[in-house]
């Protein structure tokens, strides 16, 4: 059971940490809410900006305040956002996972002086490797550490499904799987709207042109790079990601969500972390789904772990 | 286009009205709500009681207040809740069925004196006779009027099957089709939970028993007896479900949802209202689909057809 | 510090408290509700109506059941809405009073088995002598029980005056203050239209009538009986003070609400519950506020108290 | 009446109108947002990255897009954040006050060829010269056109006066008067915690140090200072102030908040726009409140009136 007050620390309150914090805000869940960051003056900066919108009706006194790590003692979610990013900051992903590794380090092994009872949410880029390094390495419960991993690329995929058939997109049910990334996938043999499976989707909704799985699928793949492209970096999306899956642990919901975890002999794959569907409690992920896939996607899926294995690789971790 | 202001009409103010009065102030989408009744004083008395909630902070100051037929003038969605139910009020369904057709003759024919813009939301028993007379015999637009249907079946059954799977009930896919009652059933072949289709549940996720289809059918059409008789009606889920569609019509969601409607030729159907999935968007029903059904999914529809069609020649409506 | 789940058990499933158990639902703060009755049937046909409503999207996965006391010992916040109420039930608020005296008895010396943790919000009538009741004769930490008191009182008055100038009642401050019935009263030297004080009122909002401060006041304490009479009970209005008490403690927002605790020598009462403006936390009155009162304020105040006292009397609890 | 659909228009999509689209997301009282943005890179990644919130359970289906001024035909609230803020991007007030000069005449002549009919929500700086020009120089309704003024002041004030006090902030009423900016000032006779005036404070909440007026009112201009040097620039608390006002005007609440509009003969002061508490309702300002002040407060709102006289006389509009 995981009874520590609703309190919710962000690591990192860069573009993607400050989106953390205001997104966190709206659903009116957590009495307390700390920014951490190296650059002290930031975490301060947007935690106190964000304190002026408590005034106002409809907003709970939610407690915002910057912290040190000291402040994770009675956090029941911890949102890492540290470090630099893809496309704004850094160019190259093996530079970004060494870069990033350090933080991750320094960030674990700060929050493991002060708990274990926290549940973990990464959104630290390259994802998947990262939260490889931060389950596997810093004797956290493995159970309570996850990455956000394809949530942001699946509401990604039921976004221009959504757009393509002119329905809500939480009428899409499907994920994007494997890492959180350029070699993601849609699992379309699980995919449907509201039942109806893909190859049907051209018989009941209208669209200007008959669906092409890979179109979409690379869509769903670019379109993190034409956000980035446009305005520079991504936030709201992968802010309110982090913060659904805050919500389904705060309120025990066992929802299903595809985030990053490391495998465990799953299709084959093991000691690497990627997303599968996995049921979110107060505990963290309660189950991880090795849901039923066809050939190719199972193929798709190792060409994933594959692809994630080597920036593991290259990360270097050493026990 | 339904540029009307945000305003909802409750007609009709017993147990499921007064639930809907108060479900409806809390998404705080609307700007106005009027109950009409008619006895008066019931719906002053449950639009004054709920004026009281409105000075708290988090609630909007909507306009609550009770009033006459002239309120559905510049009305965006009205709900009608009205008329005796099932179990609480008459035993009988041919008695219901003859009682309520008035209760709609006057309902309809008052509205249509002020209005043919607003998204009207049957819930009056038996719910698919009177959306069949309600769209039919008042010269309202046909796509504007629907009946909250399998709405709330569907629900049941996303919740039976949530709580033997341990999951939540937000990631069933699904539903229930044909008549809101005792016909209704579960489109198993459309049924999935994030996916994974009904013959894979007990494979993927922990459950006391093996899945019994035909028990969860019956334990889904079962319940709403069981509240009636624990609590003598049933309201919470009604309204909610009569919400849940209000808010897709103002916010223009394209949600999809089982809502009972005309059919014209779906399946072989004609002139008989039922479930269907639909697409709800500000315009009502923008779309009904025919989604594809086994054989014996066909077959249980074409009887629950045949089920409401009875009912339909009891209450003898003429044209 | 409550560090219990985020779990409301509500005790008495009657009008008042099935409002509450959907009421509690809207903000989505509860990860459990429990419901106790003593009629077991309406507790679980309330709990299992309200289920139904967790599958929509927008509804968090709340587990709602309902139980035993035991279910308080992991409880957050308890709302206790148990006992029959004035009008609708009983007529007498003599006979009112020694019933609820046993119905409160039973409640807390079953609670007191399980918790001293969560935080008790009394609605059952008459309820500032069943807060004397429970907060001084069960050993339970006196900080963590309080009535609604005039809570609800102080939300009709803010209407009532909303309505006359036309304004939003959240921009209405003030209170109604004593007794939660008929010998409340406003404070007027306290009550503001964001800081404009009640002797301005008609110089700076248009009404169609000057300011009459005693019927005001009459019309505040009349409208209970008006819904009484109306519809047979009050319920929306009562059971959103009481959510909005939850949600203060649940989120540690430390809000000023005129809730009903025993006086320890204010104004020189003592050893009488009645409703004072108090800063409710998650530990429950964190501070009740002697605010200051003109001498007529403090005359009614004293007279609310010795009407209270009487019924205190009569009740006759001994130690 | 303002029976435009459920959409807002976001102009300008820099930190502070990014902030306000994903804040306005959040009540889920939009149907549609579009961005707007000289930079249409900007304006399509800020869309695209909030549309994948929609997919998520909790988050209406709203459609985000960017665009042009011919979306706010339809519209049924304008929020203009555009032209560079201070601090950020220009250090000079007279500077910053031409360049947004050039930035609103192009905003509201682009803005009047296709609307008369929304309600225009400024933020842009200098905020009541701006608001001054966009009132007064294009033939729109005057009282369809607002700045957010001092209503982030005012939040600030609450939020310091709240910490100080250990109390929810939305118990403490009162605003910041005259300029948004250096020479606002917070109206003392007219602030109150829940009707205890600040002559009280002392004596009915704790507090580290006495009540210290001048300091509070220096720190709550200050920290819009602090915010911008911590982080660059603010926009939580502004974006949260501009929604607020927006759900006034969707919900038509008439809401009493201190915006900025041009005064006629107020306390003796014309033709200058600075901030007084208005009603705020679906057709924008209701009513503008003259509300009584002190001398002191009044000379103190016309020093403010001069500060804004002399940078309307810098920015030289001409008729």
């Amino acid at each position: 059971m995981n009874n520590k007050k609703n309190k919710l620390v962000v690591v990192g309150v860069g573009h993607v940490g400050s989106a953390v914090l205001n997104t966190a805000l709206s659903p009116g869940i957590f009495s307390e809410i700390v920014t951490i960051d190296k650059i002290k003056e930031v975490a301060e900066g947007e935690a106190l900006d964000s304190t002026h919108t408590t005034p106002f009706t409809y907003n709970p006194n939610t407690y915002i305040h910057s912290g040190d790590y000291e402040e994770c003692t009675d956090a029941k979610v911890i949102i890492v956002a540290a470090g630099p990013s893809i496309g704004g900051d850094i160019e190259d992903r093996t530079v970004l996972a060494k870069t990033n590794t350090s933080v991750i380090e320094d960030v674990m092994s700060s929050i493991v002086k002060y708990t274990k009872d926290a549940v973990i949410i990464l959104i630290t880029n390259p994802l998947d490797t990262m939260v490889y390094y931060a389950q596997n390495f810093f004797g956290y419960p493995k159970e309570k550490i996850f990455g956000t991993g394809t949530t942001l690329d699946s509401s990604r995929l039921k976004r221009t499904i959504a757009n393509k058939y002119g329905v809500d997109p939480k009428d899409v049910t499907g994920y994007m799987l494997g890492e959180h990334g350029n070699t993601a996938f849609p699992a379309w043999s699980l995919l449907n709207i509201q039942g109806i499976t893909s190859d049907n989707f051209d018989k009941y909704f209208k669209a200007e042109e008959p669906l092409d799985r890979d179109k979409i699928a690379e869509e769903t793949v670019d379109v993190a790079y034409r956000v980035n492209k446009l305005k520079g970096f991504t936030s709201s999306g992968i802010a309110m990601a982090a913060c659904r899956l805050a919500k389904a642990v705060v309120l025990n919901e066992h929802s299903i969500l595809p985030v990053s975890t490391t495998l465990e002999g799953e299709y084959g794959i093991t000691d690497i972390a990627l997303s599968l569907p996995c049921i979110i409690s107060e505990n963290g992920v309660e189950k991880r789904l090795d849901v039923p896939l066809t050939p190719d996607e199972v193929k798709k899926l190792k060409a994933s772990a594959e692809s994630i294995k080597s920036t593991i690789e290259v990360a270097g971790f050493e026990k």
